[in-house]
């Protein structure tokens, strides 16, 4: 069974707040390079993987898909969801990544935003996907980036007395598997793969790799948030588009 | 021009010790992982692109290839290659990545052990593989993994007062180029790109990425060497696997 830390009300709160705000990495780094990636959706048929509160499967409506289902393990995110991002077009589902499964070549286009490094099983959910594809369908998908995952307890930035950043502490990246943190509660956990791992998944799976993404903050965000550079000095994510042929 | 570090004295006298003792990672890491990644090289027209003291051109002849052409920027190397691995199927020719230019579509499969990271224009360089490759054809390609590469000033582990290796330590990933360091001598030219980057250029290019690897050091050299298990603490090389379709 996958954790479903998003339905532990101090974890929710932390995480709704975050979002709320946008005092995350989300709208400022993850979403515009994530979103640029998307590919032509209009009159399609589409899955957001881990839809949490409903912004991209909204935002994929305003873009012109026909069909989104939305799916999410957390109830209370899809309460979220519906009450903010519903539409006739959008169909919220509670599911997991493991129990993910939709008919063959069904859908066009499945999107997934920083959800894959919940799931312990990276190579099911990829069979699952690519058998759901239409061909010359897309998955796009977010995760958090293998030099964040890697370490098991030394993750985070060296310091100087006064707490600025030196430089971002690695270790144990070859050792794959369950990762427990702290964020906002302790013992999330997440998992870690290898670049390798992530990416011969897709192709050994049969998909054929279109693009890899390591995005940047954007500039206006860089603005008003400077620290935001700091994401500069070593990748939080990695956005993989691939095509089934 | 790119830099000749091979031919300075102290550097090629440091390398060749390295190679002859095997106390580097080409012979109990890189090139193990290399091997079993080159395809079916029988009866086969190959470049191997800074191909050094001549070890893996001569074992492709060894595995059937017909013809290889080992070419290197070092006099030094090829002087060694000459004497220790020459062989009518084998051509050592100087040159350099920026200069290397092949007939369209005439050669099956071209290899390069840890040499992209000295070249300033992998775009290029990849632009005129594409070009020599025969549709079907090959690029394996290893070199510095960008984490190795990234850090300006920071790169190495960080250790605790008796020397022991605590975590390493990871920079300035997003700045992409030149970045010089000690190896025998000072200022030792290599160029760091980012994991996108370098997956990127391949798609972009035309080629199909057909595996990627970050191997880690086989169990017999780690009986002898015990410290050679930190290498798997953070990817020391990156190798690509790319199809010409």
């Amino acid at each position: 069974m996958p954790q479903n830390i998003y339905d532990n009300e101090i974890f929710f709160q932390g995480y709704k707040r975050l979002r709320d705000t946008g005092a995350g990495l989300n709208d400022c780094l993850e979403q515009p390079a994530f979103r640029k990636l998307v590919p032509n959706i209009k009159g399609k048929i589409l899955v957001d993987l881990g839809c949490g509160m409903g912004h991209l499967a909204s935002w994929c409506v305003s873009q012109g898909a026909a069909k989104v289902t939305g799916i999410d393990i957390s109830e209370k995110m899809l309460g979220i969801a519906r009450e903010r991002h519903s539409s006739e077009k959008i169909e919220y589902r509670r599911g997991s990544l493991e129990e993910f499964a939709f008919p063959a070549e069904s859908v066009d286009v499945i999107l997934s935003s920083l959800a894959f490094h919940y799931t312990a099983d990276y190579n099911g959910l990829l069979k699952r996907i690519f058998s759901a594809l239409k061909p010359g369908g897309y998955l796009l998908a977010s995760m958090e980036h293998p030099v964040m995952t890697c370490s098991h307890f030394a993750a985070g930035w060296n310091q100087d007395e006064q707490g600025n950043n030196l430089n971002w502490r690695m270790d144990d990246y070859q050792h794959e598997g369950l990762r427990k943190g702290h964020w906002y509660v302790d013992n999330v956990e997440r998992y870690h793969r290898t670049i390798s791992t992530l990416i011969n998944g897709l192709i050994n799976n049969g998909f054929v790799v279109e693009h890899v993404s390591e995005p940047e903050a954007i500039p206006e965000a860089i603005t008003t948030r400077p620290d935001l550079t700091d994401h500069s000095r070593r990748p939080p994510f990695l956005i993989l588009k691939a095509k089934k042929p």
